[in-house]
């Protein structure tokens, strides 16, 4: 194979009108509302049209917990999808959409590698069809309406230091984390202070991505909860007279994006909520649309098993009425080393060893998983310095577990490097063995729900959360929101709170340091350390690379 | 005629696929990039390619001191450009696009109105093809680079004291006007008190509305002016390397957007930048394209002509070399009876005194558009009370000031409604009389220029500005920015400074309060008056009343 990097091979795709890619999927070209010749949004009408098809099999790609090495989720999500495909299966892939403001800090970022990547893939890094720009638009309309009510008289009585909502930019701009506003005078009305968090971070953005349909777009975001009152009652969007506003902002955001891959075959890049403190996932209505119109639909969640799938599993599937068919577990021969305690410039040595001692943070997430009731098959993706016996140990311990590994070479070999495991994967998707079930009731107490994960999945000995904490989890109880979800906000490197405690460790602690009620998204964001919700540029940002080259093409961004 | 609303109509509108509207100005589908089926970009790639092209005819449509009795410079520009399609021309029209803030604060604007409307309507008021979008993307980016570069140890020594350069947001924010960023100490830089302004206000706005080419739009980008060190040198938008990555940002929103009429005759939708602060505007690449696509062009400019049109002329033609053939000059008989000292309640009673009266200020628009060199023809847009006795006034009161009045009926008619207008409008493009001239040569003093525009437009006697203002002035000049052209930010409703003085006032001094230097966009702005550039939202905003329907239709936007 040719030793291209991931955006010659972008450059060179040969890309198939937009039209094409629907028509695999039974989309007219009446339906789709293209975005040039090589996207397009799926029309609500037909989304409608299709509710009564029978759904297809849906497959949950996750990962084990990240490493400095990588470990190629997406790529092994568009080469699952591809590999499917091949093997005569109609088959699409659903993922999440990318953040405008990152890429000019660090790199953008491929929609997977080599030669499993979703193509355009510099539109996917930029505006795209301009979903994060509607969410933005919708999220500070209400912040406008809530600062406007105020100056015209606070009829709703609002408590000025009590104000929740902040407002949102797609920017990396530390400087906006903290700002005060309203200054001026009277015709800018009162001060206060306040900030701005990342377009991503928006609960408008998990609302997006949790809703059905425009009715339930339109439900949940009235539910959002943006300030209280002196009395400590809450004052929602709907009292601010803001969720029909917000839902015509939205009203085209909703639909689904149809891309493709570089073997032409069908991808949703649709939404794409924070993996801390939101659930992670792509748009509900991207998989259930895909699941309405393919046979497999390979869908993927942020960061490793721990967070990802969990929130997958216990605030998607749940809330979505969903239930995967079978958990793809991707491994890498070097995460393992790096988890077995090798540094990363040694990683190009062959040693075993260090893959076998590593391996205990992928069994870990193998339980983990099978507690949902699904099964899992793990993916190596394999990297070209990986020795056969490094592979042979992986596969070997995978097999103690219970399971079984397969070896896949999508990132040099596209969709003839996944042929076995796409056949593996539907097969058990087929035999119907998977049992799905969330991994807590909605009834238990929200405090319990946060202990049942920690010591599940986590493998804590216990959640540390003091009396303020707790007190307003039973506040919330009693408001009615405890049939909620928690949604987990802690470190993606460990299971445990530590980003440095690799592997798998036991006898931690999981320290509650604040909670959060996202009502309208349906959730209660559990924070477990520092979470960080606006950005900031590095020293060398990467804009200062970024430009048009003689040709036109876009240079810098990758 | 039927008595449907403007939304009715827009709705009931027979749309023809994009593709055949492209067709009819020599656009392949190839070259269209669709933005669903009814709204496309021409590509960058065929605007190249038809630089060889021999130029159409261009029409400017202008209007009187805009009254609360609506004059309709839209409708007549839509209409005109249906008109001449009628009777046999390849005509199309240039317009600016809308911004998405301001429609939730008011009601959102149709293009146009009765049968003389662009559509589709609806996506014309929100995201329509995300340029507004870009432009905040590209500003803010900027704003965010500038705080960056201090954070990481201001080696431009920018005194953050003198940072010129602000945030933008394309909402009714007053909260916004005026805040300070950077609380929260040392990860989050160094306070500073700074403000937002409404999109439409950005200096990359104007820049974008001017630029020739991707190249030119650089350029442009680059000449920002950002800040000042503490020895008062500039510090430019290039210094700080945002340049490349603003111009990668804006790269789709270059390309100008065709949508069509409710004839399915061709519109460029492109650009919308302020009339006061800047020039007013739909973009030069949409202007000069569509000249090169069709036989005649018609465009319009912001508010009356002693505001829009002299911008056009001395700051869109002077920097694109671009002529006008013709100058249509919108009046209506209620316009003139407001303008007579009639009230809004009392216009619906014949008055032909107070139409006598108010001929006035029609007048001298005539004599001021003449002295740019171009001839004048007055349309009449007609309403419905409109008496016949009325009508005549005017156009003997035209006569008499050696132009000619045509009455239209495009709101009521569509095309037909226009054919005598566009009629004699072709016959004075094409004999050639026009001989355009801008008012003042580049190589005036800045001083000069606003005097030239106050005294020959304005009819003031004289300019009044303290001396740190006319300080500030040589200063410029000094620093190689004397040939600049200026562009004046005063009240559109009245010749003078203050609205409430109708007519065509007199004896009149215009008082400067401030100067700001728009380096990229290349012109001096001079503010007479207060100048809004972040508007606030109304106490009951059209945001309460906005959502969509059983139908899935937006109500409440218009």
């Amino acid at each position: 194979m040719s030793h291209k990097s991931d955006i010659e091979i972008a450059r060179d795709a040969s890309k198939r009108p937009i039209q094409e890619i629907g028509a695999k999927l039974g989309i007219d070209a009446d339906h789709l509302l293209p975005y040039g010749h090589d996207k397009a949004k799926v029309s609500q009408d037909f989304i409608n049209s299709v509710q009564g098809n029978t759904d297809g099999k849906l497959i949950l790609v996750t990962a084990i917990n990240p490493t400095p090495a990588g470990e190629g989720k997406t790529t092994t999500t568009v080469g699952l999808g591809d590999g499917l495909n091949r093997i005569g299966k109609r088959a699409a892939v659903c993922i999440r959409e990318a953040s405008l403001g990152p890429c000019f800090g660090m790199k953008g970022g491929a929609a997977g590698g080599g030669y499993a990547q979703v193509v355009p893939m510099e539109e996917m890094n930029l505006h795209f069809t301009g979903d994060f720009h509607a969410i933005t638009s919708a999220h500070n309309l209400l912040s406008a309406m809530i600062d406007n009510h105020i100056y015209w008289g606070n009829e709703l009585g609002i408590d000025e230091r009590r104000i929740v909502w902040r407002r949102v930019m797609d920017m990396n701009d530390r400087a906006l984390r903290d700002v005060v506003v309203g200054l001026g005078g009277v015709p800018n009305g009162f001060s206060r202070q306040t900030g701005f968090d990342i377009t991503v971070a928006s609960e408008v953005m998990a609302i997006l991505c949790l809703a059905r349909d425009l009715g339930d777009l339109e439900k949940r975001l009235g539910d959002i909860i943006v300030a209280y009152t002196r009395e400590r009652e809450p004052i929602y969007a709907r009292d601010i007279g803001a969720d029909g506003a917000m839902t015509v902002l939205l009203k085209d955001a909703m639909q689904p994006n149809l891309v493709q891959t570089l073997e032409n075959n069908p991808a949703f890049v649709h939404g794409g909520p924070f993996a801390n403190i939101a659930h992670g996932c792509n748009s509900v209505i991207a998989t259930t649309t895909a699941l309405k119109l393919a046979d497999y639909v390979v869908t993927e969640a942020g960061f490793g098993a721990d967070l990802g799938a969990e929130k997958f599993m216990n605030i998607k599937c749940r809330k979505a009425g969903l239930a995967p068919d079978c958990v793809v577990l991707v491994a890498t021969v070097r995460a393992m080393k790096m988890n077995g305690g090798v540094a990363k410039a040694d990683l190009g040595a062959e040693n075993v060893d260090a893959v076998n001692e590593g391996c205990a943070n992928l069994g870990r997430h193998i339980g983990n998983l099978k507690q949902f009731g699904v099964p899992v098959v793990v993916a190596i993706n394999h990297f070209v310095t990986d020795t056969d016996a490094e592979v042979q140990a992986v596969k070997d311990y995978v097999a103690t577990q219970g399971s079984e590994a397969i070896l896949c070479q999508h990132w040099a070999k596209g969709s003839e490097g996944t042929e076995e495991l796409a056949t593996r994967v539907a097969e058990i998707a087929e035999s119907g063995v998977s049992q799905f079930a969330p991994l807590y009731r909605d009834d238990l107490s929200l405090f319990e729900k946060i202990e049942r994960i920690a010591t599940a999945i986590y493998r804590a000995d216990e959640v540390l959360a003091d009396k303020k904490i707790r007190d307003q989890l039973r506040q919330w109880e009693e408001a009615g929101f405890g049939h909620l979800p928690v949604c987990m906000a802690k470190t993606q490197y460990s299971f445990s709170t530590d980003p440095n405690l690799r592997g798998a460790p036991t006898g931690h602690s999981v320290p509650v340091r604040e909670v959060r009620l996202s009502a309208g998204a349906g959730f209660v964001v559990v924070i477990c350390g520092e979470i960080m919700t606006m950005p900031g540029l590095p020293r060398k940002p990467a804009a200062l690379e970024i430009g048009l080259n003689d040709m036109g093409q876009i240079e810098g961004l990758f």
